[in-house]
């Protein structure tokens, strides 16, 4: 066993014959708890690996981080289970002192009813990160057959999903259509951190005239992540949220969905897709 | 436009040929913020509609409640966006002053370095809730022709799907196959909140004996709901992560993956499925 993968003792019915035993492998899931300045920021269910990666992304998506020398160490604590195995469960983020921890307490959506007048934005603004990339000056292009081929590119490099048809993936894909990076866990967000994370700590943030292609769909917190790594271009095999495509609109992200291989749907500023209708 | 859907002036492209325009239909995504005496305690990204079974549900999924009385109201917090329309995305749950709020300080999982021993358990520990239904004793089972159909049954009913292509099921079944609450949401865990907050208001939980089938994959936490609310079989239409396996095996859970029909797997608790090889 592995911890990215598990294998389990099932037992498998068929509709028209008798019930089997077998042998099956499921995608790897364990708790990460990402920890600030000795404090507990937040536990994301994730397929253990590249945890650096996952903290490192998950802190440019929480509008923490931007830059590499804003995280001067990754570490996992040193703590064991029951059984007194170290279990790689927790990773400590040391952050340059300037850099601001953000507010963990909730106590910043409070508001008495006396003042709700102001709730309902309030829960809108909860939920917004404020970018420090501008995304609607980038000019990156891709070809249309280049991006209708990445779902493709992605899955047939997906090893997990291939052992497991349980994961997510997300990849970074240049405008060339040559794949940077490939991540995939059980959690959709996780896969995309994952992706955003190993580019912030080889210093290419900004993402700019990159595509990011993922297996599901695209929700307003993955337009989010692309926005915050400066990423103009999203790509989902599956169908956007109204909020996605709202937030893309207002971001400058060339928002795409229900890429299918021979279709595909654009949902704002379709001007990053260079039409090529003669293949190449 | 509806909430539940948001229109849109989409591209389309085809690698055979020209781009086009058409109007497409999304799935609505909102924030909901959730607030427990006067206090935000979570914000959730939903489909608008059915909210007080969502809030409800919540709270079931994270252990605060587990019978209708200790809710003693569920309202729309009055306010307004800067358009000056009522939103309808914070809703104040007044629970039952005996009720222990949950605490959301996150400080629970906070240790010094000193004390780390313990962090590769207090991590699992952080996202394990307690209980109050025991499901080991349920000794309610399902025909296999029963449970097999249950995917279809669920996809022929989700109507939101059928416009968008862009959200999620989950679907309450009584052992015979009847489908008594369907709810649909662009995430997973909305959807099984939906229907346990559903169940939970009409004083019906524990659901001893039935069936959640749900459209996607099963995670942890999704078993975690299951139990919560007294569910002896959970049947996803794809893969269960390890801990998702491990859980229910634990909490004796039924849990079923990759149902398509004429196959299905069962990974624990298998003494629930009536095979019937025969064809009723």
């Amino acid at each position: 066993m592995t911890r990215v993968m598990d294998r389990r003792r099932i037992t498998r019915y068929r509709l028209d014959g008798a019930a089997s035993h077998r042998e099956d492998r499921l995608a790897g899931e364990e708790p990460l708890e990402i920890r600030l300045g000795g404090r507990a920021f937040s536990v994301t269910m994730r397929t253990p690996g590249d945890d650096f990666d996952l903290v490192a992304g998950f802190l440019v998506s929480e509008g923490v981080v931007a830059e590499p020398g804003e995280i001067l160490a990754l570490r996992y604590c040193a703590g064991v289970d029951e059984e007194g195995r170290q279990t790689f469960n927790v990773v400590e983020a040391q952050l340059r002192p300037d850099v601001a921890l953000p507010d963990t307490s909730m106590e910043r959506h409070v508001y008495t009813s006396s003042s709700c007048g102001i709730c309902g934005t309030a829960s809108i603004d909860a939920v917004r990160k404020s970018a420090r990339f501008e995304v609607h000056d980038d000019d990156g292009t891709v070809k249309l057959s280049v991006l209708a081929s990445l779902p493709d590119r992605l899955r047939t490099s997906q090893k997990l999903f291939d052992r497991t048809g349980g994961v997510h993936a997300a990849g970074l894909f240049s405008r060339e259509g040559e794949l940077l990076c490939l991540r995939e866990d059980v959690g959709r967000h996780n896969a995309v951190d994952k992706v955003v994370g190993w580019a912030l700590r080889r210093g290419m943030l900004p993402l700019r005239g990159m595509i990011l292609q993922v297996s599901g769909r695209a929700s307003f917190e993955l337009v989010q992540k692309a926005h915050l790594a400066g990423i103009p271009t999203l790509a989902a095999v599956s169908a956007p949220s109204s909020l996605a495509a709202e937030l893309a609109e207002e971001s400058g992200i060339t928002l795409v969905g229900f890429s299918r291989g021979r279709t595909l749907n654009c949902y704002t500023h379709p001007r990053r897709i260079e039409a090529d209708p003669s293949p190449e």
